[in-house]
């Protein structure tokens, strides 16, 4: 049986490498449009801050690794189309310009997501990029270098902008952040949002929120200045496009493979598309909130890793199941750490909850131990039954800790007087007496009765 | 009302406050023995190690802080005996030895427990001792300061055993440890203990396996060496005792109240014992193992003080439970973190348990993120339906955070399965891009197939 892959990155590599190991008798062919194939995109804000000092660490293996295990993992070629009655793909060689047609048994489509660029008076110009993948990478530090840019406009306040904002802080370039919406990170409470915000004012990071880019200005070919829509000018050498990205879908919806509500490609829990034999994994695909039960679209990297596991699994033969995700993320924005799982209070107020929340003070260590480290943490509950319903830290020391306890009280279906009774780790240097998780949800169950 | 709490370490005086806060209305009277009141008996070894510097930090509060809230307590008062039939004390006045007798409508006994001191020759002389309590430590202070010790001896290789270890090591003390038991850490599996062995020989403290204590030679009515049961002599200017502890009961007994299998007092999940209105909590009395259903006895403070809730909430007319404990704990010895929940594999199998196990390499950051620290992780599950029976996590790095997912993933009573698909807070800094447990859960769960 042919097995064939297209994209090489998380979901993909993982996928083929799975196939493999479930079956090695199966042919497996890869194919990646960029030169490199299994790196590490989460890696590379770190490498453009130095704090990765060498940048072909974020990449995890090379196509020789792949052959040793009997998949052929073909570089610079790219997949142009599906014929999903003939079981075949057309497939470019990026290098010589040469198409070529390769019959699939099962096919993989893996083609993860790209930034969204919109079309506006000089998008072209030199010093406007964005960073997705590794392609991005050698611009940005090319342009960094080279150009050693004053002043940096990040348009968009996600993970990417806030990430590359620190980056730039170090770098000594002043940084302007735009944002359409009137507040940063929209799926943290606003309250959460807020301790950010300041964070960044504090690091002399500008905001302009609530005001989208309308264009750029340049200057011979090179971008002088950002015009946003309310008319504002901001002087910019380097402007980052980072409002988002989008799911790399085009293939799938060419040969009538299902999209799903959220636009990513629509799969069931075994991964498999709406075409039987054709499966999806990781951010070209959508998923389900496990809480809300609602298609979700969630592009990053530990998830696509999980699904291309799955796939490659039932693509070989098994029947695995990805029975969807909680919504976990963390990154860091200069010295905070800033980490969330479940629904925000806003979310499941519009999924219909009827939440509680708390929003307290904790640390990670006993008061008296020296280096005890501070935090805000956010639970939200279901006032009905307790149960947990998301939680959200902010701030220094085990905020990711936090975070990974209530996803795994989420993936329990645990209650605020469940997790009151926890028996976590105690001991003075790994935590209060009683961990923030415990007293929290100690404060929520006293709201329920 | 009147309530009367015997003891204010953890669990007296959380339970007091508890009391205090669910009805203020009561009255509510404290004795403790000691000169202090709500400590930190868990900071005490680093207070003797100088990393917290001044002791006064570990007392989280003082008697005036309870009064203020109508909270009588009372310093260097021991209760001396219940009489349940009349609900009345005896209280010794430790400071002018007069005794008074006081009635009480509901109490809580919460008396702790004290080290083990075998009746051998010698265990009077000067320069040895034990550590509980912060009377302890005004000792231990002395004899560090005063005496400069050269060589000391550790009998027993628990907690606080390996936590002086380090410390004694810290003030260039040469150390022995001396422990009956062929291994040290039996409540890790030996693979796992291994690692913490090797690392105290490598920080040059010597272990005495497999033999214990017969007696203690004198100079001048101070130590001067350890014998061991074997004949060995080592000399000693320092020797401490910390062989285990035992509950302080005796009162308990006396008044004829139901102790348990353990040994410690029996109470059910209100934490009330065999006698209606008379409660207990904290290292005095048992509890249950959540996963055997069985009594155990886990003397620990972070227990104390969840059990002090309770205890509180019920005595002013509450309904609280306390549902048992998993067994977590964790500490220090030198470089290492050395973590544990639930049961281990050997006494999964002495429970009756057909366990499977996974021990393997983890780490706390994406592979190629600098500053990335390791840990050995062993996840231990039950062969019949997959379900996480316990783990063990000892290294650098996030051991900590490794045990709480596993302690909240047995309050959910989580397979291996299940913990396959978590979604943890995914970031080069904070995770590999899986976690090790999902890594080891996903190992664990091709094992079951």
């Amino acid at each position: 049986m042919r097995i064939i892959v297209i994209g090489g990155v998380a979901a993909g590599t993982k996928a083929a490498a799975k196939a493999h190991r479930v079956d090695p008798n199966n042919e497996i062919i890869l194919y990646q449009d960029e030169s490199e194939v299994a790196y590490s995109a989460c890696g590379l804000p770190y490498v453009i801050s130095g704090v990765i000092a060498d940048e072909r660490k974020v990449i995890i293996r090379q196509p020789e690794d792949f052959a040793k295990e009997g998949i052929q993992v073909f570089i610079r070629h790219r997949v142009t189309s599906i014929d999903k009655t003939k079981q075949q793909l057309t497939v470019k060689n990026l290098q010589d310009n040469t198409d070529s047609v390769v019959t699939y048994d099962r096919l993989i489509i893996a083609t993860g997501a790209r930034p969204i660029v919109p079309n506006i008076e000089g998008i072209k110009l030199d010093g406007v990029l964005t960073l997705r993948n590794i392609t991005d990478l050698a611009q940005f530090k090319t342009l960094l270098t080279k150009l050693q840019p004053q002043n940096a406009v990040i348009i968009g306040a996600g993970y990417i902008g806030l990430e590359l904002a620190e980056t730039f802080h170090d770098l000594k370039i002043k940084t302007t952040i735009v944002e359409k919406a009137t507040r940063i990170l929209p799926k943290f409470d606003s309250e959460m949002a807020q301790l950010v915000h300041n964070h960044l004012l504090e690091n002399h990071v500008e905001l302009l929120l609530g005001d989208g880019l309308a264009r750029l200005h340049g200057h011979n070919g090179r971008v002088a200045s950002v015009e946003t829509e309310s008319g504002k000018i901001v002087p910019a050498d380097l402007v980052v496009i980072a409002i988002g990205v989008k799911p790399n879908v085009e293939l799938a919806k060419e040969a009538n493979i299902e999209l799903g509500s959220t636009g990513a490609i629509a799969v069931d829990s075994r991964m498999e598309t709406s075409v039987p034999g054709i499966y999806a994994a990781g951010d070209c695909c959508e998923t389900v909130n496990r809480i809300t039960g609602k298609s979700i679209w969630m592009p990053l990297g530990d998830i696509a890793n999980l699904q291309g596991r799955v796939a490659g699994e039932n693509v070989a033969g098994g029947d695995a199941h990805f029975p969807g995700v909680f919504g976990t993320a963390i990154f860091k924005s200069f010295k905070l750490t800033v980490a969330i799982t479940g629904l925000s209070e806003q979310s499941a107020l519009e999924s219909g909850f009827d939440p509680i929340s708390i929003v307290m003070a904790g640390s990670d260590r006993a008061r008296y131990y020296p280096g005890k480290q501070d935090f805000t943490l956010k639970l939200i509950a279901n006032r009905t039954n307790g149960r947990l319903l998301g939680a959200q830290a902010i701030g220094l020391g085990s905020v990711d800790k936090m975070i990974d306890i209530a996803a795994t009280a989420l993936l329990g279906k645990l209650t605020c007087a469940d997790l009151e009774n926890a028996d976590f780790a105690y001991s003075p240097p790994f935590s209060p007496i009683l961990s923030p998780i415990i007293v929290a949800a100690g404060i929520l169950t006293n709201k329920l009765i």
